[in-house]
Formats: C-alpha cells, sequence, structure tokens
C-alpha cells in the first residue's frame, strides 16, 4: 500500500489491501457473468452482517445519506415520524423529535410517553451518534416500540455501526438499517447499503400514494436486487463495478467468522481504549460505558488544547484523527475511529500508534495528565 | 493491469492504468488537505471538458441516472416538460414526448411546432442514444429552442456523450448536461456528474415551492462543490474519494490536449469504424452519417445470426461487446463502444482487436459478406 497517514477517523477506515486491489478491477460489464455473482453473493453477505435470514439488502450507488432518501418508500403524506435524535426528513412527514443531553440518550420512559401519545409510522434512532460517540440500545428501543406499537416500523441509522456493532437485525425486529460503505464494512466510500424487514417492504408494497422519487424509488432497485441475487443481471442504473468488487472482498473477510466474534473484538479494543483516554486524565463525550460507542470515540479536550494544535500535531506523525462536529461544541472534542482492520488486524499496530502519538502530541503541547 | 476481456460495450469503457492506480488510493479523509485540490480540480476540470467558462459542476456519487434525479431542482408541480426521446419524470411535471423513428431523430420543424403550442420549462433531449447510437444534434436544438423561448431550458443527457461527443456548453446554449464517470470520461462507475448554466441555477434559486428530495437536494450540494472549488472541505455526505482520485486522473489526460482534437479523434475513429461495418456487408442502426455518435455503434445483425451466438463468439475471442436493448428489437442488433483510451491511444490496438474478432467472429458464425 501506497505510504500515507492512518485514517483514524470515524470512516473512512483504513481498508485492506485486498479491498484496495478489487478498487482497481479492470474495467467489467455490470453485466459480466463474472460479475453477476460478486453482485449476488455481496447482498447476501450484507444479510449476514445484520444477522438476517429474510431482510431484503439494497446495494446502491451513492452515499449513506442516500439511505435516508429511500425512506421516502416508506412515507406518506402526513405520516408521523418519531426521531429519537436529528430528524433529516422532507418527503411530507410530521416529525417529532425527542432530544437528550450531549454524550446521552433519550430514556426508554419518554419514548414509551412519546408512542403513547400518538400512532407513529416510524421511529427512527441513530446506533452511533458519529458525532459524539454515543451507542444507542436498539435492541431495547426496538422492543419498546413493537410492544407498545407493533406495526410502527423501527428505522436504525447504522453508518456508523454496521460492521462493528453488534445488529441482530431479525432477533432485535428492527425494520430498517441504513448505512455505508467507508465504517464498518471497510470499503471506500460511494455505496449506500440499506438494508429493510419484510415488514418494511409490505409498507412500501402497500402504500396507496405514488412514491416520489426516482433515483431513490424501490420500484426500481428491488427486481435489481432480486435478479442479481438469483444470479441474473438487470439493469436501472450502472451498479458501481468496481466498489461492490471492494465490497465482496471486505464482506468476504468479515464473514469468514461468525459476527459475535467481530462484535466481541471491537468491543474489547474500544473498551482498553477508553481507558487509556482516562489513564491519560481525559475524559469521553459518551457518558457511560454502555453507551459508548465500540467502533469510535469522542473526547473532549483538555483545557488550553486546541484542535488546530492537537489534529496537526497527529498528523505530523502519520496519523489522521477527526475534530469535533457538534454544532457549538465542535472545537471542544476531538474523535477517533477503532473499526475493521485496525481492531481485527491487532498486527498492524493501528490502535497502538494512534496511543503513542495521541500520548506523545499532548506531551508536546504542554499537556500533563 | 489484470488480464481481463476488453471491454468494448457502450460503458463502461476500458480505464487507463493511471485511472485503476487512483481507484486504490489508501484511506484517505474526505477533509484532508490532499483530498481537498484533487476534488477542487476535478470539479474545475469537468467545466473544461464541456468547454465553459462559467458552468457549475455537480459531481455526486451516485450512477448516472441520478443526474435525472436532480432535475426535481428546477420543476415545480404542474410545469411543462418537452422530451425529445423518452421522459423520465416524475415530480410532478406534465411530459410531452415528441418522438421518431428507430434510427433517426425527430425533425427541428416538429420541435418548433411543439414549442409554439406551449410554454415548456424544459426541453430534455439525448445526445447519444445508448440504445440506438442516435446522434442529436443538440446545437441545432438548443438555437431552435433558445430563439423561439429563450426561458426554456436546455436538458442535455450527455451520458454517453461528455467526453466523446463535441459539446460546447457557453457557445451553444445548453443548460443542463447529465453525465456519469464510465463512459467517455473513462473512469469507473460511481460517480454522478451534472453540469448547471447560470440560467439553470437562477431557475433553482427563484423557485418558490420546496424541493421534494433529500440527496438529490443543491441546496445541499451547492455550498460543497463551491467550497471544494475554493479549496475548502465541507461537509454533507462523504465523498467518493478513490472515484474522484480516478476522476481527477482521467480528466487531468483529458484536458492535456484540448478538447477539440479529443473530438476529431473520436470522429475520425468512429467514421472509420462505420466504414469497416458496411465494408462487412452489415447496417448500422443509425440511419446517416451525422447522426451517428461517434463513442459508440450499434448494427444490425445479419440474417441467421443471433446475438447468444455472436457476444459469446467475441467473449471467446477476449472482447466483450453489447447486445441490443430496444424494446422489441434488443435481440436484432448488438453495440460496440468506441471510447477513451481504446480511441485517443490507437498502439493499444482495441479497435483493431474488436473488428478482427467481429469479422473472424461472423465468418465462423457462417456470415459471408
Amino acid at each position: 500500500m501506497a505510504p500515507h497517514k492512518l485514517c483514524m477517523i470515524p470512516g473512512p477506515i483504513e481498508f485492506h489491501e485486498d479491498v484496495l486491489a478489487a478498487m482497481s478491477t479492470p474495467a467489467t460489464s455490470h453485466v459480466d457473468p463474472n460479475f453477476v455473482p460478486i453482485f449476488g453473493e455481496s447482498i447476501e453477505m450484507v444479510r449476514k452482517v445484520v444477522l438476517s435470514e429474510k431482510a431484503q439488502p439494497f446495494i446502491v450507488s451513492g452515499s449513506c445519506t442516500l439511505g435516508w432518501d429511500m425512506m421516502v418508500n416508506l412515507l406518506e403524506q402526513g405520516d408521523e415520524v418519531l426521531a429519537l435524535n436529528t430528524g433529516y426528513f422532507v418527503y411530507g412527514a410530521k416529525i417529532t423529535t425527542l432530544r437528550a443531553d450531549v454524550g446521552s440518550r433519550p430514556s426508554n420512559d419518554a419514548l414509551k410517553q412519546a408512542l403513547s401519545e400518538k400512532k407513529y409510522k416510524m421511529v427512527t434512532v441513530t446506533h452511533v451518534d458519529t458525532s459524539t460517540g454515543v451507542l444507542s440500545d436498539i435492541k431495547a428501543i426496538a422492543q419498546t416500540v413493537k410492544s407498545v406499537s407493533p406495526e410502527t416500523l423501527v428505522i436504525v441509522d447504522g453508518v456508523c455501526s454496521v460492521g462493528s456493532e453488534e445488529i441482530r437485525f431479525d432477533e432485535w425486529q428492527l425494520d430498517i438499517v441504513i448505512s455505508g460503505s467507508q465504517k464498518g464494512l471497510g470499503v471506500p466510500p460511494g455505496l449506500s447499503v440499506v438494508v429493510a424487514s419484510p415488514q418494511a417492504i409490505e409498507v412500501y408494497k402497500s402504500r396507496t400514494t405514488p412514491i416520489i422519487s426516482y433515483y431513490s424509488n424501490w420500484n426500481k432497485w428491488l427486481p435489481i436486487m432480486e435478479a442479481y441475487e438469483s444470479r441474473k443481471p438487470a439493469y436501472f442504473a450502472t451498479p458501481a463495478v468496481q466498489l461492490i468488487y471492494a465490497l465482496h472482498a471486505s464482506l468476504k473477510a468479515i464473514t469468514s467468522q461468525p459476527m459475535e466474534v467481530r462484535f466481541e473484538k471491537h468491543r474489547e479494543v474500544s473498551s482498553k481504549f477508553r481507558q487509556t483516554i482516562r489513564d491519560l486524565g481525559l475524559k469521553t463525550v459518551a457518558q457511560c460505558e454502555e453507551c459508548s460507542a465500540n467502533g469510535m470515540t469522542a473526547v473532549w479536550l483538555p483545557e488550553g488544547i486546541e484542535i488546530p494544535q492537537l489534529v496537526p500535531a497527529l498528523a505530523a506523525k502519520g496519523v489522521q484523527i477527526a475534530g469535533g462536529i457538534l454544532n457549538g461544541l465542535a472545537g471542544k472534542y476531538f474523535r477517533i475511529g477503532h473499526m475493521g482492520i485496525s481492531v481485527t488486524e491487532p498486527e498492524r499496530h493501528h490502535i497502538d500508534k494512534v496511543v503513542e502519538t495521541l500520548t506523545d502530541s499532548l506531551k508536546e503541547l504542554g499537556y500533563k495528565a
């Protein structure tokens, strides 16, 4: 691999050599008999990553954000949406937002209360908030939603969690998980990856008003996914052949061992990383262990050290970390990603290098633990 | 480059080694100071490819098809659209279609007539119809539209023409050119490339109803393009970093010589290719020289030879060509792409190989010219 700064931000993450090699697959037709099974198997492996037997994956050229656009397939004018974090929607839906303090998450009681007041078409929740590293308990949330209002769909923003956090799509009764290629799935950015439950597909199929989107329209994409999964080519738009070869390479590695091993490895490394942060006398933005993400950590800056000092100090030592992105607090904390091969292949010493360069940089900037 | 079938379909086309190498750029943050100018310069070079000084390019993760979705930024409920070929729209627009026979194009008189009957918000035209290889005279069409109805926007589907056909965006008064990465631009699929005129941007800015799309919304993308062009990072959705490195590599090669040289080269090679087709006793689907695309050719199959014979015969000799895709006629013709490095770098002998394997395959299948 070409020499480069270690990319230890909460995505894009470091890519395996095999994944990068797949990115430069020579020109291949999107209906080539060699490519068709690559796409088909990728669809199947996405299902495995979220531990589902029956969910429908969609793999479409676009960024993670496109996944939110696809929710247009489930929404009709006037539908009520309960957003446990930030709501993204247009498309005529009415949004109610349940907020929590920075670093914590809305309580289960607040959720129950909200659900009892109105009939919601969907509840949206961000599994890992990339801006703070807070992990939601999507299992408990889905349980609450489905016990109070079984028809309500549970929509999970899994952008920063698929591939790094435990997700049991079927068992937890999730309806949608939205993600993309460049985080826990370990593939360069450019693919939107969305997984839909049979219940969500049913809601989409039984809608009575037309879907007001062209590119995000499942009427276009569902037949394509079904075709490739049954190893037939089909055409709506040219798939990102090289990115799908890369996704295939990464998913093959990811699914070569039980997902539980991968979840556990991310838990172990992140827990150790948070301990290191505490040992340095620093505080994470997430306020408790169980609400801390396992694929990334946001850390408050110590007094007197600023982002424009710390980030370049690490960059000069060959490690890229990220600043904060929370409105009004962006300059107060930094973020580090620990996902994928940086975690599953400790022999690469990515995390060691982050800890070492962070420690040295803080010291250089005059910080005393 | 890994051994592979020569991909001589009307896109994806063959990629230069430098472009494929850029595809495997190691993990790089989308706000990395190394990446920011790569994105910024790519935006500038897209403008150069369509010979414009003032158009606004949009480079977004997605397929070519996403570009059509972006037309939502220009349309409001009830707007009239005149489609010179097939109309794609939803979004509340009313479509009038001007059709022509297979292999030919609607006449200028028919266009004038249509424009005189109604006020159209936009006229859409496919520059090269990928299904037939028919080239539209977008210069004449734009001239007619702007002389009869200057407020009407001229929207060009340039998916199979940008980078291989002459496009003079400013001089011809085009308003939108929609394209993608994997055809004349010579980059793997996964990027939507759209160019908008100041007049189109003005229509977008002066609309009075909200834009009913999230992912295609220029309110999100315009600030991103403006930021990267002025060499500042900005965030709406993570750009496809590796694809943009690849686009940069290809655009650098393309813009290293005057576009006229590239247009002429494509004209020369395609004209010679059509002569070869005639010499073989075959007929192109496009019915005249001036309505024949320069980046691809569709050819009627000779009596007694079928697509499931011809395409595999060439594949066995290491060349991938494409069947037809026109409803009802798909089995009657085949398509060959001649764009990008296959044309500009004759020392690769791509076209020679196509001609040779096509001639041999036809002979094997019992065809006598």
